[in-house]
């Protein structure tokens, strides 16, 4: 996720591109960059880090300030590490064209390499680079307009993408195109002026009427005469149409949620597309992740996985070990980093240790793989943040696609570090023989369904409400799971705790008996997941026990369930799918459960009391 | 720990004897055994189960049941599994001598093959044959009284015991003697009638008058004529008071303590040295266990050693993790056996899995066993109750002796289970060189004070009750630890649900940041465990975060702190030792803080809601 800023018409550009920067910094704050056209040159002004430092730059320069074209961006790295080089935007090799770009471009890679046989070379390792040179490839050996070159250049683009694109030998006009990630454009008096924007937060102040581009359309934007769009593919025309806004800007930042928290729960189906998006291959039944590939040996020969993170990413990484001891067949242990750094761990050359952590940047973490390297185990790291410290001190790793996460309380990078263990852990298996072909390919059968199950289980919001304000004044809450739903539980009852304040505790289902069963009276709500294939009998029997002591039992069932239905006060449903993935299912419920009691009790769901996003201490 | 009752005088002394088994079962009741001496032959009846079992047989043969000298037996298992040879009481050689004995006689082995030697040859696996046979043998060579006899025979006894003596051929007199466990005695009206039981409930309807015997002293008590103590090692008199009870028969039985969890929390001190006791050698300074010296290569080569347990066990499994992997460098894995059981996890014959359960009974546990055998696994038990499913089905194993727990929350089980774990770390790490001599030979000496040192704490219990009073109606805490006392922060947690059903959760210290730590607030009371050795910087951090946002701490730091003193609301000084033997003290004032706090409220300490004291179904 990144953020655009553009501007054509009659004012100076520059502080409008900035100011739509600054509040597009949500998408992503880890690079910015901006273009100024002054009606005969580009100046370009690029850097690493956030907004403001951008403008620290610029501020010393102020010619760099002058024109009344601009065109800006605000990075969230996924190809590249941040750094000014990579930043956006970018310019085609003959220095006429520039652009910015959100997205990816999954086959930038071959078009790379057929862009350097044709002579050109590349400053950054990004893949916006080669868009822009495809354009200008295109619109050399065509002898076509801008518009027609972006158009034809897409055709051949496998991946998702916003851009925008300038080219100073047709001043007038700006080109803009959508495939999966949003593009808003600001429409002036008369076409006098236009703004583009990921959203319309940078211009909502100057216009009120936006076009919002949708799936597979391009706009060309023409100064003083207007917008034509096309649909990309078939190039035919679309009429677009103009929508009055009239949501606050916060809440355009919020993409219309009322909540970070809220806006993040629900880009899950496209975060965990974009995490599997080039590396499970659907249609050729591949998983390709050259991260694990290149290190095959190493994972194929561990003694032991140790998997290392703290919060929400320590239980994701129990879900990994359900997952690589039941696909792999590798034994793994999971440690809260903060123990295992300072306990003497046993580790050697023959461990492989996977760190996970959200912000990459987890203070504990980042201690336990230097303590995992300086005794030779090789180190793995699963972070969401591009060229974070954990990304740069492991030796390999993969990359969560969720985007910034801006809600302190993780939603989508839980559910994004998950796909990525889970396509590791079939890997192996398949790898070495754990699974068994069929068995291999109907799991991504199954996984390429899961962003569309993710989308129906969002709908059921109204429902999780009503059940929210049933149980929204407990004092005290259980959750239980078994086998690969055990880690849910405990990252449900965080959840709760986190933002409502409510002490929630999860706990495998059987060991209720053992000591929490204590608790229950007729005043606690019992969250139990009871899906179908995970030892169902067994969780039957323990709601049943729950029941007789008079608990109350909220249950999430797998669609079609009638046993539990009977029993439980209340039953989500969750669309059907092989016992491994339900964790990327069973975990939505509780999320919009824990949104809706905080709401509701009027928490600071964003900003919950004495928790920081990344914990950067130890 | 057994329970003895016995009966000499003018009534029938059956249903006095039999009466008394029954309020002494809470000392054990996995078998049962009565002598009813008729005048002329003495009755021996004894049966594996309880004390109704036994009256089963005896109510189908009543002539058993005639006579007014009876000595009868209810046991809690220390050698040889519980079943009718084995049941006391035991016969001498020649039939004329008749022992009960509640204890451990530890060189029992070396005197059972010098009795052979000389002839004797042996019914049952028991130590307490051994010590009759020895009574015989030396009455026959010194040719001495009974009384003598056992005075002599007992200075060539190591171990704790307390024992009841009859000889048919003088059938005018009981002998008994104590060292380490309790024998009262009931007198009768002008000595017409005595009464010999572990503790006076046998007898408070008959006579109000008692006489304690003290450890190192024995009784011969004559019909009509009275009881002559002497001192054991020296044969000096001793002027033995008669005290007034005044105690109900409930009373009675819980050795004055109102409840049975308060009597298990003292009886700690005596629990672990019972569990070290014969297996740590503290002059020799060695360990000698032969469950491990007679399988030390699957130790010593084990790929992993996975624990399996359930409720307070698992947590003594955690503990075992740091242990074995900080003494032993052996990589060890703890898994809740339900969730073990079900998941197909990965087990080779390289592995070692240790079950460890207090009743040996628990029904996940023991499934987990079953599975793991079925994988080739070497399975190690770790129980208290002698014979139970758990200690047969496993390959090898040690007992904890902490005799019968009759409180549903765990105490003295969780503690000597440490101490086994314990020993079994020291051994392994002794035995692969990860151990240096000094290291071990100062855990030896360390461990040694233990007992001591938890008699030490037990006296804080006032302290306890003014930090029980103020947080008494806290609705919900936090207890906190880092390493070897992670372990011992959920077990204190768990206490405190399980009697006063206060939603009560443990966490590693430093993952409070990940979330818990929202919950904070003035009203929320936070246990921390703060010892001098545990990284104790990180924890005096953790601590002033928790201050910095109002929550109230109450602190375990180890005797002569200062700093955590200062920041601290409550303070609780701990004896200083090895970090590893910490959870051994940490953990006890945790055990009375639940208590005090229970009874407070009003709660059933003994038999909590909902919760059974051994979970024997899935």
């Amino acid at each position: 996720m990144c953020g655009i800023s553009a501007y054509i018409g009659p004012r100076e550009a520059y502080p409008i591109v900035i100011n739509g920067l600054k509040r597009l910094e949500y998408r992503g704050y880890d690079s910015a960059g901006v273009m100024i056209y002054d009606g005969e040159k580009m100046h370009l002004t690029k850097t690493k880090g956030k907004v403001s430092d951008l403008e620290a730059i610029t501020d010393s320069e102020p010619d760099r300030k002058i024109g009344n074209i601009g065109m800006g961006h605000t990075r969230w790295a996924t190809h590249g590490v941040p750094n000014d080089v990579n930043s956006h935007p970018h310019y085609s090799q003959s220095g006429n064209l520039v652009i910015v770009h959100n997205g990816i471009i999954e086959n930038y890679d071959t078009i790379k390499k057929e862009l350097i046989s044709r002579g050109y070379s590349f400053k950054s390792d990004t893949d916006t680079e080669v868009l822009v040179n495809l354009i200008e490839e295109v619109k050399i050996t065509e002898g076509c307009k801008l518009g027609k070159a972006v158009q034809l250049a897409l055709t051949n683009v496998v991946g998702a993408y916003a851009i925008s694109v300038f080219d100073k030998t047709k001043p007038n006009e700006i080109v803009v195109a959508r495939l999966g990630s949003p593009i808003a454009i600001g429409v002036g008096e008369n076409n006098s002026e236009f703004f583009i924007a990921s959203d319309a937060s940078p211009f909502v102040e100057f216009t009120k009427n936006a076009i919002y581009l949708e799936d597979e359309e391009m706009a060309i934007i023409k100064l003083g005469k207007g917008i034509k769009v096309h649909k990309i593919m078939d190039d035919s025309r679309v009429d677009p149409t103009i929508q009055k806004l009239q949501m606050s800007l916060d809440q355009i930042e919020k993409g219309g949620y009322d909540h970070f928290m809220l806006k993040e729960i629900h880009e899950q189906p496209k975060a965990i597309t974009d995490t599997f998006r080039g590396r499970m291959l659907h249609e050729e039944k591949i998983i390709k992740m050259s991260s694990i590939e290149n290190h095959l040996d190493k994972f194929l020969n561990a003694n032991r996985i140790i998997i290392v993170a703290c919060g929400t990413s320590w239980h994701a990484g129990l879900v990994g070990e359900y997952l690589f001891e039941d696909m792999a067949r590798i034994p793994v242990e999971v440690e809260y980093a903060s123990e295992f750094r300072y306990r003497n761990p046993i580790i050697t050359n023959k461990d492989v240790v996977i760190a996970i952590s959200q912000s990459g940047e987890t203070a504990d973490t980042l201690a336990a793989i230097k303590l995992a390297k300086s005794k030779g185990a090789f180190v793995y790291g699963v972070c969401n943040v591009v060229g974070s410290s954990i990304a740069r001190e492991t030796h390999s790793g993969a990359y969560t696609h969720a985007g910034p996460e801006i809600g302190v309380a993780s939603t989508k990078a839980f559910t994004t570090q998950i796909t990525v263990l889970t396509l590791i852990a079939m890997k192996l298996g398949e790898a070495n023989g754990s699974l068994a072909k069929h068995t291999f390919e109907n799991y991504i059968s199954k996984m390429q369904l899961i962003p569309r199950q993710v989308e129906e289980l969002l709908k059921i919001d109204d429902k999780v409400k009503e059940i929210a304000e049933v149980y929204k004044d407990a004092k005290n809450c259980l959750y239980l799971g078994r086998g690969f739903n055990f880690p849910v539980a405990l990252e449900g009852a965080l959840k709760l705790k986190e933002i409502s304040y409510i002490h929630a505790e999860g706990y495998p289902a059987a060991e209720m008996k053992h000591g929490p069963i204590a608790l229950i009276d007729e005043n606690m709500p019992i969250f139990v997941i009871a899906t179908n294939r995970g030892h169902y009998e067994k969780v039957v029997s323990n709601i049943q026990e729950i029941k007789s002591r008079a608990g109350k039992i909220i249950a999430i069932v797998t669609e079609g369930d009638t046993t539990v239905k009977e029993i439980a006060d209340h039953v989500i449903e969750i669309p059907d799918t092989e016992e491994a993935l339900t964790p990327l299912l069973t975990t939505i419920p509780f999320q919009l459960l824990s949104y809706h009691i905080a709401v509701m009790l009027g928490k600071n769901v964003d900003q919950p009391r004495n928790l920081a996003k990344s914990v950067t201490v130890e």
